[in-house]
């Protein structure tokens, strides 16, 4: 019987300090301000645009809605980019991707001015992610990963961290993000050999290869604690499950994530922070 | 017995590709220049500048060398920085590191046009390396531990890979790499806890910690190939050695640099080639 680590109380706690930053700013008539710029209407896309919205208005940060449609033109996406960049009132600016495919994605990330990347989408954040260096944020899902291993008091100096999955989105950075934080950081992919034998040699197991419960009990070892980043739809199951095969892994190892309400719960409240922040510096 | 993979052999391949390119560039009017600027007179800068200018000369590419004094103020720095960056006849620029401590080494390599940067110091050449897109290069001696794998035939994909050190001079670029050839790359540092047998799982080990034949034979097991990228003056033996334990390790694993002549030899061959390509992407 393992502990699910929820990412509910990892958000609380967050929520508190974000909170009372943000009343700090409004004393200064400062009120944060998140813009999200979404193309389209991917289902996940608007299931992530609603937990943002209600964790804005939880702590009393504003947001703006950017909403264009799927066939929208490359130059009216830099423009909307580009107003937000403009737009004083604006802080923190997410732009869901994928963008729809006839977009180039890449120019439009680099399109958004650094200090408003909340995301870590553009290559300056990615510098500072890669080096440990600079200002720039970490993709808000990576972050999640690091709060919830700290909230939960999961030490991560000296041991073995193995990460599945090698995205720009997440699994580069939080290796990253657990190098900075002295683990010992190993990165699988679709051409590591004998993953099972890699994955039990961790303390700690972050899988985000977006493939349904493809890793499986055998992958696991007693003792090892478990965030399974994926979010897949199941159509055998009719739910959602992760990357993890949750009910054969959970009764071995110490503590996993669930899917839902795991590290996902801890992504929105690690934008809405990564708000108050740039609210912060710009206003500093 | 073991294979000793001498750098020599993968430089004078990489030079006989350089120098056929440095041809073409010459017939079209262009000579590949590189600017070497060296603040103060450190005998390992001396040591490298003098292997980059025989390189240079080998396959016809031209040099400028800009010395600085040592208490050379930060704005004089910055200003010998612009010169080179407005210069047309400078592809290149090799800026020795570390800088004398009173100058902001952050801000001097920020301060280098990015497609002059040849050993990927600016941000903009960190953020290609980690993201694998972009136009940055990699830092040359990351680079040249590549290279003589290729050279080689040495596999990389689905092989494990472990980087024995961090920096971002080395150990970050050169486990981008791996990754980007499809290793399977562990990071080991300071805080890694028992360290030997980590090492012992992989098929390639680059040693890159910098500490004087820190890493002896109790880390590894046969069939291994070991890059050793250290360069450390060793006053017991009165030579330089590398990170590893030559002596020792050299019986046991498949194939390992030497130290001088091994990973070194190739570093300055990857710089000339990154200043050709930055010359052919200047006049193209």
């Amino acid at each position: 019987m393992s502990t699910v680590l929820k990412g509910k109380p990892t958000a609380d706690a967050l929520d508190l300090d974000t909170s009372a930053r943000v009343e700090a700013l409004k004393a200064k008539g400062v009120t944060p301000c998140l813009a999200i710029l979404r193309v389209g209407e991917r289902e996940d896309d608007l299931a992530y645009e609603r937990g943002a919205l209600k964790r804005a208005e939880k702590n009393g940060v504003a947001v703006k809605q950017v909403l264009l449609p799927e066939d929208v033109t490359q130059e009216a996406l830099l423009a909307a980019i580009d107003g937000l960049n403009k737009d004083d009132a604006v802080h923190g600016v997410l732009m869901f991707r994928p963008l729809p495919k006839h977009l180039d994605e890449n120019e439009a990330c680099e399109a958004l001015a650094p200090e408003k990347d909340v995301d870590g989408i553009t290559r300056g954040s990615m510098a500072s992610i890669y080096s440990g260096k600079g200002a720039g944020f970490a993709p808000c899902t990576a972050e999640s990963c690091i709060e919830i291993l700290k909230y939960n008091g999961i030490e991560m100096s000296g041991k073995r961290a193995v990460v599945i999955g090698r995205s720009l989105v997440i699994g580069k950075p939080v290796a990253m993000l657990l190098m900075a934080n002295n683990a010992t950081v190993t990165v699988c992919h679709s051409r590591t050999k004998d993953m099972p034998s890699v994955v039990k040699e961790a303390d700690i197991v972050i899988a985000c290869l977006g493939r349904a419960e493809m890793i499986t009990a055998d992958y696991f070892t007693p003792g090892q604690i478990v965030l399974d980043v994926g979010i897949n739809w199941s159509e055998e199951k009719n739910k959602l499950v992760g990357d993890v095969a949750f009910d054969e892994v959970e009764p071995i190892v110490d503590a996993i994530t669930p899917v839902p309400g795991g590290v996902g719960s801890g992504t929105t409240a690690v934008l809405i922070r990564h708000v108050v922040e740039a609210a912060e510096k710009a206003t500093a």
